[in-house]
């Protein structure tokens, strides 16, 4: 098989990164390992970025987002027994973020696809990336019980943190960054309308804890836990109770239960590979880069990515210039390093401290108590918040 | 003896604190263990921010700093071969800092009192807070080869951290937030013109280098050296070749050298004491916290400190109320937090990782980047560096 751009992985940058490309009239082909019904309900992020949403929107699959999302005009840091409303479009000159769960996008960008075009395969599993220093780098993959090959002009790896592409990457010029964090989260979905309008985050000499929504009808909520917690150690009834704990504020305020639909623990870690690129093997998302997801960070860099990858590949196919492409991993990782920092910053500031650093818990108040005092403290965690924009 | 206000050390807390003490008609004593000599020559800081220079010349201790002072307008930041200016007075609204020696400040003040009072002993030893819980709490001190006593209404511990004001406080009620750097700076004093106008924040691979003066004919320079460093080791050569090798950025620009006239190794430490006060006995600077030498908040924490403690004592003298005395504490640490949060801060962004975290060093990249990106960022760090307004 050929086609002018490969793409390894059917989660959201892949899925957006063919939409853009088939929109401007360049033939591309996605090779999911997975089944449909799998991508399309693995529990993912859920908080959009003011860009993110602009991107959607911009290549028409944000249909059923601007009907069913919800708009958050800010978040709330509740901290020493106070609340604190963070107020995005004042901070921000009129950005907003939505929740609108990732599994959702996915859905959306599936239907779109396979009405539409370009070629999507499920269960088509990416074996090996070749010859990506050559003119015609292709992918070797497993689909229908046999192993094939697509060749291509170019191949996009967005295939996740799990994925094969980045393996491609002679180990001599590429580095890893890596940062592991000393918590964990459980993460719960349950069917309960949620308690609050906008995010809650919340720090705690028990611990951080983030109170979310998937829509209306369902919250999501996390408790900061050890790492290496076991979910079967948090019977429901004791995950609602430290949740009420993490949130109490006063008397007016409680936190409504329901059934609990799923659970998990997430380990927390930041990752950075560089460069990108590697010949004409270019990575988007998780591929290339993981944040914890304190600050949501996560999907919002993968739809970035793609954004400035499928300019530069538009601007190679219609003008023959590859000076986008050339860098491409320059900006992806200003901006990759920025979300990096930034969601560091939010996970350290906010999470309660394993070894009892009684110092690092006095500046992570101080840094609070700023944010809440400082018009520019706050406007720069909102500017990072909503989204920086892309480079240029 | 007796007094109304004890003042334990004359450094500029003590001293600043006894001449607003002296003009609101406050009677004062202040004891300093050391000779004048000593005490008008030990070098310290030399970076005023504004509120500074502003209580200094409310009390009329600014004759000398208004003259030789060098107003300065912002820093430059250093990184990655590139420069990049802070404009302060764009940033905040007007705000400069100042660079007058903290010798100098303690000779204006030591002069002054000696001139005008009230009764400053040097060689005045103080051995012990007594009975500070009660009405009449006493500083028992040795002077002119004898044990005497000092009976006050309040005390006032300025006498810095290795003073014994702070270890009066009982233990049951104190606490003590301390963080160590795994670094040290290596300090020196030239007989030679600064090569800049303003401070150079000098962040390499090398390690941290600051740029400063202390007169237009003496320059105040730093390299961040590993913990335990002997200052043997560092011959005037290296230094001046490890300095321009941490300050190179383009072949316009040379580092002037000249004799070195002093050398010393000071280790980076944070350290608050809360509360500051008990019964009758008051902490200030010092006394009652450190922070690394980093964006030079510690003699301005002095000042603070005793602004806010002599409108407390005024404000009991004059009218008898405790409330303000009784939230001396409160008000200082919160301003205190905020000076130790942007220190550790500070220095975290610009000092070499001397484990050799590549991810950590990569995220101070994206810090200074963002700071020289973002006017928020900026301005966030500009109204730390000028100085936080004083607590009400």
């Amino acid at each position: 098989m050929r086609t002018t751009v490969g793409i390894i992985g059917g989660g959201p940058a892949g899925l957006l990164l063919a939409r853009l490309l088939h929109l401007a009239g360049i033939e591309c082909m996605v090779l999911e390992s997975r089944t449909r019904e799998y991508v399309e309900h693995r529990q993912r992020a859920g908080m959009l970025e003011q860009g993110t949403v602009d991107a959607l929107r911009a290549c028409g699959a944000a249909g059923r987002l601007d009907a069913e999302g919800l708009v958050h005009q800010g978040i709330e840091l509740r901290f020493a027994g106070e609340r604190h409303h963070l107020d995005f479009p004042v901070l921000t000159g009129g950005r907003t973020v939505t929740i609108y769960a990732q599994t959702e996008i996915v859905k959306d960008l599936v239907a779109l696809q396979l009405a539409e075009g370009p070629p999507l395969l499920f269960e088509a599993e990416a074996l090996a990336v070749e010859q990506p220093e050559s003119g015609a780098p292709v992918v070797r993959f497993r689909h229908e019980g046999r192993e094939q090959t697509l060749t291509c002009d170019w191949i996009a790896g967005c295939d996740g943190f799990h994925g094969i592409a980045r393996g491609a990457f002679p180990a001599e010029t590429s580095r890893t960054y890596a940062h592991d964090y000393p918590y964990s989260w459980l993460g719960i979905l349950a069917d309960v309308a949620p308690s609050c309008e906008e995010l809650i985050y919340a720090r705690g000499e028990r611990g951080f804890a983030l109170h979310s929504m998937r829509s209306p009808a369902v919250s999501r909520l996390y408790l900061q836990v050890p790492n290496g917690t076991d979910p079967q150690d948090w019977p429901d009834e004791r995950i609602w109770d430290e949740l009420a704990a993490r949130f109490a504020i006063d008397a007016d305020w409680t936190l409504a239960r329901g059934p609990i639909t799923a659970k998990s623990v997430t380990p927390m870690r930041s990752h950075v590979h560089e460069p990108m690129r590697h010949g004409r093997l270019l990575l988007a998302g998780d591929a290339a880069h993981i944040v914890p997801p304190t600050g949501a960070k996560g999907l919002n860099l993968a739809v970035s990515d793609v954004s400035l990858l499928a300019r530069a590949l538009t601007d190679v196919h219609r003008t023959g210039s590859t000076q986008l492409i050339d860098r491409y991993s320059e900006l992806c990782l200003s901006r990759v390093w920025q979300a990096t920092r930034f969601s560091y910053d939010m996970t350290r500031m906010l999470h309660a401290q394993p070894n009892g650093d009684a110092f690092e818990s006095r500046v992570q108040l101080a840094r609070l108590r700023r944010i809440t005092a400082s018009r520019h403290a706050a406007a720069e965690l909102a500017a990072n918040y909503t989204g920086l924009p892309l480079p240029v």
